[in-house]
């Protein structure tokens, strides 16, 4: 007979995935190292998630939800000028990447090149997520037209998206490089040409 | 008794599992996916490659030539300004991802998001596709400064690293989107603000 769901397994299931496919890609991973690293059996997991993509969309989220809420504060600090906060933001998901050795990339990035052909809800969900991301920071560009620190003529939503993308490209080729020189780049010469 | 190596049959595998791989991604097929697409037998992938990162590595070399041949030229068309040389090269290159509906994405950053961390020979190789792809832009744009459009002051070494991955940024979202848009943007919004 099998057993009620229990939340604690799912979020483990969640915690350790998010590991497990971040670091292996979501092809280059099975069920099976899902539910090892959670220590599960794996005939559970479909108990939990009705496919591994919508395991996938989960931990997406997931992975976004902990970004804004880690670093989404450095971009609303009322006490900081706008355009700083734009590149304390991204210093600080610099340092989150650095801390895994440069090596695993930017989940979203990840996913968007291996999942978004396939599959047709993932595309969705990784769209949503990046527009919640380039609405944030589109956020704060307008604080900063506000502050006269942009014209008025710039779009900022547009240039959210800009300034996202070009991060996006940075962190794979750190991932790549294994090393903080495309990071460092971004912040030295990139974010000052896409925002003056 | 094993047949003779043909190298009509290599021809075929290489070609035929580009497209296999450029469109599931590396761990989204299978070998017998890329023979199925070549039309041999399963087994006889392994008597002409020893393995399915090194097939990997030679569909990357493939891509960067078949990129260089087809959109290099227009790089060193000395009878076009070396920055407007630069627009019309990722014109030309966007023109593809729109063949392709905006779905399959790079091959190299697919490839550099998907395999960059399991396979330290596919790393190597991912970053040396990367540093020519620099340099044949970098060149360009030393052209663009010895003809004054650039300031004595950009090192277009690196600015050509920038560019490069404020394209694959931009690639990466148009995939997502299955749109041209992020891909328009770069030419319109990115590279002017990038390149002055």
């Amino acid at each position: 007979m099998p057993r009620p769901p229990n939340p604690e397994v799912r979020a483990r299931l969640l915690e350790a995935g998010r590991g497990v496919v971040h670091e292996q890609g979501f092809n280059g991973c099975g069920v099976q190292e899902i539910t090892d690293a959670a220590k599960v059996p794996k005939g559970s997991f479909y108990n939990y998630f009705d496919s591994k993509e919508s395991f996938a969309a989960e931990i997406l989220e997931q992975y976004w939800q902990s970004l804004d809420e880690r670093h989404g504060p450095l971009l609303r600090d009322g006490r900081v000028a706008p355009l700083a906060r734009v590149r304390k933001f991204f210093h600080a998901v610099s340092q989150d990447h650095r801390a895994n050795g440069f090596a695993m990339g930017c989940l979203i990035g990840n996913l968007s090149l291996e999942l978004s052909t396939g599959s047709e809800s993932a595309r969705r969900m990784l769209l949503d997520v990046m527009r919640r991301w380039q609405r944030a920071l589109a956020d704060c560009l307008g604080d900063a037209q506000a502050h006269g620190e942009l014209g008025d003529d710039v779009d900022v939503s547009e240039l959210a998206a800009i300034v996202i993308e070009g991060y996006e490209g940075a962190v794979m080729r750190s991932k790549i490089e294994r090393s903080n020189k495309a990071l460092d780049r971004f912040e030295k010469a990139v974010l000052p040409r896409l925002l003056r």
